[in-house]
Parts: structure tokens; sequence; C-alpha cells
């Protein structure tokens, strides 16, 4: 593991070097920096295409896996599928963050694909976090993709964020819910520069009494720009929320695009949306405070996103 | 007048016979079964395509003017462009219903596009009102278009309802205001049996504090489908609103897709979506009170299309 890799995981996992008595697998320019399984956790690399399979027992509970991704030089085009098989009745976290840095002058991508396969009843917390550092002009890009089936009473809560640096991403989620079965999604998003951000979630409810709960905050700065999509199709008796709030500033913009599909007359769906900018009277009162504009406009958003 | 014209005004227009003291026009069948003209409202027919120009004078002020349109039997496939050159400061009502008779096998159609070009400071009260009727089997169909551009401190309003009858109907509106102009859709909208209808607005706010409210109103029933666009594009200091709620029962199905895009920081766009059926203790209620289940049904969709 080289020293950029160790900066970028302490970034997005909040690791300090390798974990202990934990599985893990720690991806590093499209190679293995380490790996580690546990009884109940099982950990092995594909042999199809790249990447690993996550096996999680039935039963286990209150393990932590992590599956950073780093990769950490110019010119690296990383692309990966990690499947997620977790047994009946589990219960676990799996933090996923995944690091950039380009000192260079060529694009530096990381595209990471994966699969959850979440059992009955089993309960998964996804920690999920991006960052893009470095000094080279060449562009950070990271395209997650998460693929979600739920079985019968299961629950996923995905905690997705993409604080700085990332200058172009596309998000994509899809989901199937089975009977019972809940999703709940929190994403959190800035950028800045020139930077651009698509978000696309799309939940089928398929399994009576699933729901499912999407919530998005965002703040566009400079000139970025970022689309916000949401499909929420309800086809049977189920609940829906969707909501995305953006604040836009400097020449950010935002668009919101959600989908509703109710076509079943026990589907019940909801969306909220709305974009602005920071109110002016917020920014006044902190400003009362003794604070500048601009310490003030960061207290806002730090709120906005926490 | 055909009976059957002089049937579908009333219901379109309350109306019974032509108006008195009002400029107007009765479209049948593609022909025009009466007009007039007032001092201040000129209607004259258009040489280049089917349609007519309504030009009302500058600071006419109480005014109403009639357009009505029906289509009284079946095979008959109707287009019209009626523009409307609304003068600054004018303030009037414009009653533009359509109904569609088909007793026969064949479709019966209506399309209507029309084009308002209202002037500064002027206000407009459009009033829509599309039904279909008759005992054929051929399919009543009515697409109606409504283009607006309303200049520096204009109003329009527009109610727009369809209640039942109409088989298939597509629904365009498109705007772009000004500064200080303000665009009010209220929306209502029934459908029932096989019917399918798509509402598509789409609204550009152009000019500084510009801004408007969209609000859809739609009950599905039978196995009936509706599809809601909206559109919303903030390209400057504006507000914008939009609110899509629909009540489904039987088989029906209602898709929701709205889009908000705030290209300036000045920019303040919301959106809100909900559909769902009948609250179940909203029926128990008004079953307690002695309405057997369809009554009380009748009551709260009334209650909901005011």
């Amino acid at each position: 593991m080289n020293k950029i890799t160790e900066m970028l995981l302490e970034m997005v996992s909040e690791l300090s070097g390798v974990p202990k008595n934990a599985a893990y697998n720690i991806r590093e320019d499209g190679g293995c920096a380490g790996r580690a399984s546990t009884d109940n956790v099982r950990i092995t690399s594909k042999t199809d295409e790249p990447g690993i399979d996550i096996r999680v027992l039935p039963g286990t509970k209150g393990e932590t896996v992590y599956i950073p991704a780093c990769v950490t030089h110019t010119g690296v085009r990383d692309l990966v599928y990690n499947d997620f098989y977790i047994g009946d009745g589990a219960d676990i976290t799996i933090v996923a963050g995944c690091g950039v840095h380009n000192e260079g002058e060529e694009e530096a991508q990381h595209n990471g694909v994966h699969r959850f396969f979440i059992g009955k009843d089993a309960r998964v917390l996804y920690l999920e976090k991006h960052v893009g550092v470095g000094e080279g002009t060449g562009r950070r890009v990271i395209n997650p993709q998460t693929w979600v089936r739920i079985d019968e009473g299961g629950y996923m809560k995905m905690d997705t964020t993409q604080i700085k640096g990332v200058d172009s991403t596309k998000r994509i989620t899809r989901a199937e819910l089975m009977k019972d079965a809940r999703l709940v999604i929190r994403e959190k998003l800035m950028t800045h520069g020139e930077q651009t951000a698509e978000t696309d979630f799309s939940v089928d409810l398929t399994g009576e009494d699933s729901g499912c709960d999407l919530v998005s905050r965002s703040v566009a700065r400079g000139s970025s720009h970022q689309v916000f999509r949401s499909v929420i199709n309800g086809n049977t008796r189920c609940t829906g929320h969707s909501a995305c709030d953006a604040i836009i500033m400097d020449e950010g913009a935002v668009s919101a695009i959600p989908e509703l599909t109710a076509a079943s007359v026990d589907a019940a769906l909801i969306h909220e949306a709305a974009i602005g900018k920071i109110a002016g009277e917020q920014l006044t009162k902190l400003m009362t405070l003794g604070l500048t504009e601009q310490e003030a406009e960061q207290k806002i958003i730090e709120g906005f996103l926490k």
C-alpha cells in the first residue's frame, strides 16, 4: 500500500492503515493492496471479471467490512465489479469509499459496479464516501453504480457522500424491493469549479408493503452543474418518498427530475424538490453574530450537508 | 348552430345560445356558427391557416370573450389556430371550452392551438373546459396546445378542466415570462374507463422577478392512465412552484414527472407531488354519517377537484 493510498484511506474510510479484526479488501490502482476475511465474511477474487465477491454468512451480526478503492496517479482507468451476498438475517456495515488522486495531466478514473443481494430480514448499512485530490490538471472521475435487490423483510441504508475534488461523476443506483423490504438513501453532494455531477436513482417497489425513502441534499458552487433524477415505481401496496434539496451559489446550476409512477391503487408516492440560494436572512443573522459573509455561508452549508 | 352544439356550449361555456354584448366566435365542426366583435375586441378570420385572430385593444377592461369549439359528429378531425393579442394594460376573461360529441364508430377529434401574446401589465383569465359526450364507440379526442408569452408586468391565470368523456388527450402548454410577469395554472383532470391523458407544461422564467405557480389535481379511475410532466426553467431571479396531486382508484395509473432547473443563483424553485388512493379514514368518517362507500368516494373526489 503506497503513501497516497494511505492518505486516501483515511479520507474515505477513516482508516489508519489496514483494519483490525475485520474483513477488508483494499483496491489500489486496479490491484489488491491487502485483504482479509473473517469466519463470517468471506472475500474472494472474481475469476471472470475484475473485482471481488463478498459473502456474509446468514445471521452474521455487528461486523464491519471495508472495501475502499483508491486511484493514486494520473492515467489510471479502473473498473471493478464487487458483488455482495448478504445472508438471511445478517446485520452488517459496509464501508466502501473511493479516493482518486491525480497529480498529472491525464484523466484518473474509478468505475465501481456494486451489486447487492440482500437476504431475508438482513440489514445493511452501506457507507460510501468519494473524494478527489491532487494538484494535477487531469480530471478526477468517479462513476459508482449500485444495484440492489432486497429480499423479504430486508433493509438497506445507503449513505453516499461526495464532498470535493471530483470533476465528473455519474452515480447510478437501481433497486428492487420484495415484500416488506425497505431502502433508505441519504445522498450528500457538493460540486465546485467546473465540476459536473449526475445522480440517477431508480427503485421498483415490487413486493407488498415495501418502501423507500430517498433524500438528496446538494450544493452547487462555482460554475458546477448537477442533475438529479429519481424514479420510483409503485407496483403494489407500498410507500415511496423522494426529496431533493439543492443550494445554488455563484454560477452553479441544478436540475431536479423526479418521476413517480403509481401502477397500483395501493401505492402511496410522494416527492418534493426545492432549489434555491441561501436565504438572505440566514446570512444576516449569522453576520450579526460576528461572522463574515463567507464564514456564515460556510456554516450554513455545513449544517445543510451534515 | 345545431342542437348538439347548443348542448355542448352549455356544458363547456355555461352559455344558452349566443352570448349577448360580448365578443365571441363559435366554432362548429371546423366552420363558424356565429361571431361578433365589440369596439374593444376584434375577431377576424385567418387567411393563411384555419382559425381566428382575437385582438384586444390596450386598456380594455372587464370584457369576456367566448371562443368555444364544438365537434358534433363522428369522423370530424378539426384543427384550429387561434391567436390572442392582448393589448397593454387590458384586463379580460377568455372562455375557451371544447366539446366533442361522437355518436358513431369513427374518431371525433379537436386539436386547438392557442397562442397568447400578452402585453405589458395586461391581465388574462383563461377558462378552458373540455368534455366528451355521445353514445358512439368512436373515440373522442381533444388535444389542446397553449403557447403563452407574457410581457413585462403581465399576468395570466389559466383554469383548465377535463371532467369526463374524453378518451385521449395530449395537453401541451408552453410559456415564456418576461420581467415581473406571472403565470398561474390550475388543472383539474378526471379520467375513467380506458382513457389516457398526458399533460405537459413547460415554463421559461426569463425575465427578472417573473414567477409561475402550476397546480394539477387529477383522479384516475377505471383502468385509465395519466402522465403529468412539468418543466420549470429559472433563468434569472424568479420563483417557480409546481404541484401535482393525484388520486388513483380501481386500476388507474398515474406518473408524475416534474423537472426543475435553476440556472441562476437567484432562481427559487419548488415542486411537490403526491399520488395515492383516498385515505381509508376519510371514507370511514363519511360512511359513519350515513353515506354508502360510493357516495363517500364521490363526495371526496368532488371536494378534491373543486
